[in-house]
């Protein structure tokens, strides 16, 4: 019941009706100021927004108040990015003015591992929880939620989704919002909660589950507060929505590296995996593979099975992917002779490999055989999915690249929207170059148009369909499993 | 005998004195000849340069010849970009003129499986055999030999390196001179040699070995045409450089497409690794793990064990990087006391991680501190290599990182410089963003200049060293049986 309540309860910090920020100066050169109000200014936030600075003065605008209390009227929510000892004494004021939830983007608590740290982040929850404000960190970068326009970090898409992410690492957060936004992905709210003194990975994960706003629930943990009560958080979470987790410090390094940077304390791996499996979580061990992995959820279709259909320009490129897909638990089904038969029509023999991977380095040249062919091998029945490669290593020039890619990514695009099967594209072996990462961005840009999900390697697309595929394998057998039991 | 003096015999295929392009076409608008014959106008190459079609005309002022024996004086090497039924009588010719070498972009031939196929490659090797040319290819693009001006590809770097790579696939190819001389690569001989028909593997591998201008040798292969011939080769080649293999088709659904792709058969994969390991032969699973393994041997000198220091910025990565050091192989030693009390002094607590990794996220801030930290952790016994990595992802706007990021650089790189450990740079966590790909560009660009390689992702670094680190183990221990054996 008291959960329940909690998770209600948790609605208002994403409804703020305005926001001071400490630790702004006047001084123009000093780069705090763009950082911590700058989102909200760029999202054109329609609250309340207030610098706070002993100095008082101006910044980009807006009055600059000495302190809390001048401010006129109600402040819902507070940024802190003051040094650590100056906590405390802030939080009083937060409690006097009757803040809602402060977000302590400061570190230097209780993640230092030293006792002034852990007395310093005590102190401050203690004064916090006395007075009925809520805490986010410290050591974080808190909330982005498009559609209240509350935003951490400059450039963030004013665009909402459905995916959520819970971040314990502040970088892992900016690197999920530019990465995952720059490969199509929008957010329902991505949250860096840092040390997690007050709010933590639980009360968020409890909320999420509930938010109609959220589809695919993801996270960087690097450790948790309350193991019994995330474990019931996951399971509740599982049930009915993906949850998909990086959990980072899975190794003695990495774990000793973690009690350091959040204070997280170590849980056995191999017992980690077991939960996971159990839940029906999917486990990831990259931001890259966390994002490739919340693409497939989002862009493709659930697969019949795992018999893929392999279409793409390189023979060296059609084997590469074959031994991939094989090597992520992808099969490559022979193509039967009435396949082959039809194939044969639409595609030139010479510089091109019948069968599958089908690789159509000649047939390129004729765009519309090449949709034919892709059309043939996808409309058979043995195959469940597709997946259409580019390399973009042969690229002659920057001109002869520009004046064809135009009508071959536009020929692998509608062949991937015709088709009906849950189709992945691959534009890999991009050296970097400029004009190279040009054609790339072309690529990107109307994937994310069309909706579909682009990966840069072949072993990366197989790995996140695998991945994706083995959660609907297992959703199956679950949902198998309780009908037997409820008949 | 017969070997060696094949060896010595194959250098006239780098130098020949003039070449002859069949395929061409008057037609500006056939990118053919931008693509077989703009390579030696854009090196410069300094022989005769002949476009071959029998309708005659100019090309980019070249005269076309009708015919091969039109051409006054000479043609050492031809390069054939015809159908494959026309090839066999392009060939009489060839032995008419007193080619040397034939070069044939031509597919359409053994690798598709039919008879026909077969058939036209048994009898161009025929006559070619039979009048003395030998022939590079099918299903190839040959040679690109920048200290010669043979160059396979448009805007390749016409400076000369010490690696080599042999390619069965011509995407692979075009690839690894692209993608690797973004990098930093530089090549002695690349060769694309598709089906192997006459000059094979073995052939070039025998060259390479005495050829005093490669110093790393690499390929990519997808089967062999003789293998105790091959086994020969690669281990006199083992013993004496660095051999990076890439054996593609290493799966079923891969080896069947090999099979497509250039007619190789399969080797058991297991017996191949086998068989790598009692060579000293480094093996790879993709182009871009190549590329990556080819810059430690290149930029790092073998550390003297597998302790790493790593320091950058984000808690978050530095859990990360943690782990996957240690997953790959690597250890990161806890830091003694007596390092820490020094590391103490030159890095704030807050925000930063003491320790190993050492997270710097504020010491950045003052990047004459920075430098400090690294040396104080470079310079501990206990430190046999250090990864300084960066994460892009915090960056808050163009403005703000350009400003900001020349400083960081530089400091890393002088850093890397001057610490007397073997060190390699990761930039990680790049959004694919055209702001972001500046940054990176201008990181790639220092990092070659000064001779340092850079990894995009911590998990790709921390592999490729752990194959170098690996490689120089294995020397080290043959070394000593030698000797004791000697002795």
């Amino acid at each position: 019941m008291s959960t329940k309540a909690d998770v209600k309860g948790l609605e208002y910090i994403f409804h703020p009706r305005s926001i001071a920020f400490l630790g702004v100066s006047s001084n123009p050169a000093n780069p705090i100021g763009e950082t911590l109000i700058g989102p909200y200014l760029e999202h054109e936030f329609d609250g309340g927004l207030y610098p706070i600075n002993p100095k008082g003065g101006e910044w980009r605008g807006l009055k600059i108040y000495p302190s809390l209390k001048e401010i006129p009227g109600p402040v819902d929510s507070v940024i802190i990015f003051l040094g650590a000892p100056t906590v405390p004494k802030v939080m009083e004021e937060c409690v006097e003015k009757g803040v809602k939830v402060a977000t302590l983007f400061s570190a230097g608590f209780s993640e230092l591992g030293t006792e002034e740290g852990k007395r310093l982040e005590a102190e401050t929850i203690e004064i916090a929880k006395r007075g009925g404000v809520r805490i986010i960190g410290p050591n974080c970068f808190g909330i982005y939620c498009p559609k209240t326009k509350l935003g951490a970090g400059l450039g963030f898409p004013e665009e909402s989704g459905n995916v959520c992410f819970l971040s314990q690492s502040g970088a892992s957060f900016f690197y999920m919002v530019r990465a995952g936004a720059s490969r199509g992905i929008r957010f329902s709210k991505v949250i860096s909660y840092g040390n997690a003194s007050d709010l933590n990975e639980s009360d968020f994960l409890e909320y999420l589950t509930q938010d109609s706003d959220t589809e695919i629930i993801t996270a960087y943990l690097e450790g948790v507060k309350d193991g019994q009560r995330f474990l019931k958080a996951l399971k509740a979470a599982a049930e009915v929505k993906p949850v998909i987790v990086y959990k980072g410090g899975y190794t003695e390094a990495g774990a000793k590296t973690a009690a350091s940077h959040t204070g997280s304390l170590a849980v056995g791996d191999a017992i980690l995996d077991a939960i996971f499996k159990q839940l029906g979580v999917v486990r990831v061990y990259s931001m890259d593979e966390l994002i490739d992995v919340i693409l497939s959820f989002l862009y493709m279709s659930p697969p019949k099975g795992r018999n893929v259909g392999v279409v793409g320009t390189g023979g060296g490129a059609s084997v590469q992917i074959a031994d991939e897909c094989e090597r992520m638990g992808l099969h490559v089904p022979k193509l039967p002779p009435e396949v082959m038969k039809k194939l044969s029509k639409t595609a030139p023999e010479a510089g091109s490999i019948l069968g599958n991977p089908f690789d159509s380095s000649m047939a390129l040249f004729d765009v519309s055989k090449f949709a034919e062919s892709i059309k043939v091998i996808a409309s058979w029945e043995g195959i469940d999915l597709m997946i259409l490669h580019r390399g973009l290593s042969v690229m002659s020039n920057q001109g002869l690249t520009m004046r064809t890619e135009e009508s071959r990514r536009e020929t692998y695009l509608s062949c991937a929207q015709e088709c009906e099967k849950p189709t992945a594209i691959v534009l890999h072996s991009v050296a970097s170059t400029a004009e190279a990462w040009e054609v790339v961005g072309e690529w990107q840009r109307r994937c994310n148009e069309v909706k579909l999900p682009l990966y840069p390697s072949l072993d990366r697309a197989a790995n996140a369909i695998n991945k994706f595929i083995g959660y609907h394998e297992e959703r199956m057998k679950r949902n198998a499993f309780e009908d037997k039991n409820s008949s």
